[in-house]
């Protein structure tokens, strides 16, 4: 069936198949047509970065981004901004050698002891000039993903498309867009800030969905089981002319990432493929 | 001790306490030295509109809000809107009965099948104000409070505090502002949209703190535990001349619900009383 699907776009997040392997997840992805991943460095790092490179490689398998930066969550010793660049240089760096066009910025949430989230902000946005000639010079960008609001006491104080935006203009190109249908559906400037990020800053699109009741921080929905309108989304996609990936990242503590993953997959592919072929349908 | 603190502006909200009744809560607020609070319907049906009214004024107890307003939910029915908007009548009636200035509005989310959230906001714009002239008729404001974005799938798809001032503009006199850090302390815009909302509509201000380590939706923090600088807010308030509440509010299925509620009214007036005064200290 996937066979008539349209998945030249389509990436799987690796973060929605914890209990595979990154070689698993690789050969996993591919079995069903899907030639597309979003690396996560836990998984890469178990495997090396050369072999995960080789066997990406093999597989034919084109990357999306790679997940995530090192926080910058370490202000309250002198050195912890600096520690966290250096720690996002090496992984600039491993992006490139996996052929990454993008590491997925969460930019870390409020240090021990801090209150000030405007003062940390600064801070990270400071952090982010710092690190963006790094970028530059191994030709992958810093793509900025605001998280949920919900996610600023503990993964990401950058919460809104508007401030990426912002930061994106502010520090040019060698920024980008990460947007996410979860953590941005329900703001109200979700539309137009995307319109605003354009074709040529948006390095990926993530699909998720809201379930109604949520239960905890890692309880994402499958594409179709919540409240996002993706056809609508899509279509704001469209008209932007944007043809970059479509990333399917779903953390699902207590429901899919207790699945068999080949299960996991194959309803992914099903709920994703209508808003992911080269056009609408 | 509580004798030397200035606890004239300083209410808890019912649902700190849930396992106590109506009268237990009134006794036991007052028992520690507050003569505030915030009344949820459940516990006044439970005890009676008029016995909870009475039993204020022997407590010689002021109300700072009733909470909350039904929910416009109902979409789907042709009758459902209108619905809600008669359950609020009799909802700001009850509120008029025991002095409550305002109904606090948790507007409701998303309607089952709903994907259109803009839809969604707009129908219940409508609906407040056809709700307003019977705010007015009974001398209660609507207090409208933006919920945290986690919450717009379930509660209310009200979610930032600009988008409630806006609504203030719009529909007037009828309407006010309850704003909550924990809902909104996250928001780069929530210093400047207090001092956009003044004094005049700001009707209560919610004290509850955001846990680093947050758990699930029903996990919110004792002030002082989490990561929200309430002395930095309070000098906002004072800029713009507020004189209104504070209210505690806190939902915390894992911790403090499961104490003595002795407890936390004991430790939550001591945590709220630096940022509560007539004036900051």
């Amino acid at each position: 069936m996937t066979q008539q699907l349209d998945l030249s776009r389509f990436a799987i997040n690796q973060i929605t198949t914890p209990s595979w392997s990154m070689p698993q997840a690789i050969d996993g992805y591919a079995r069903q047509g899907v030639s597309g991943i979003a690396v996560w460095r836990n998984f890469m790092d178990d495997y090396g970065v050369g072999q995960t490179a080789r066997h990406l490689k093999d597989a034919d398998m084109w990357v999306a981004s790679l997940c995530t930066s090192a926080w910058f969550n370490d202000a309250a010793s002198a050195g912890g901004i600096a520690n966290g660049i250096e720690a996002n240089r090496k992984i600039l760096d491993q992006a490139a050698q996996i052929g990454a066009p993008c590491v997925v910025m969460v930019v870390g949430a409020m240090p021990d002891g801090e209150k000030d989230i405007a003062a940390h902000r600064a801070r990270i946005r400071d952090a982010l000039a710092e690190l963006a000639p790094h970028a530059r010079q191994v030709g992958v960008k810093l793509g900025l993903e605001p998280l949920h609001p919900m996610y600023a006491g503990s993964r990401s104080v950058l919460n809104r498309i508007k401030d990426a935006n912002d930061l994106c203009d502010l520090l040019g190109d060698d920024t980008s867009m990460v947007a996410d249908t979860y953590h941005c559906w329900w703001d109200p400037d979700f539309e137009a800030e995307l319109r605003r990020t354009g074709k040529q800053r948006l390095s990926t699109f993530h699909l998720c969905d809201w379930l109604a009741e949520t239960r905890n921080l890692r309880d994402r929905g499958m594409v179709g089981d919540g409240v996002i309108d993706f056809a609508r989304l899509r279509s704001v996609l469209d008209d932007i002319g944007y043809d970059g990936p479509f990333e399917l990242e779903l953390f699902s503590e207590l429901d899919w990432w207790k699945r068999d993953p080949e299960e996991t997959v194959r309803i992914g592919i099903e709920r994703c493929a209508p808003f992911v072929g080269a056009r609408l349908r």
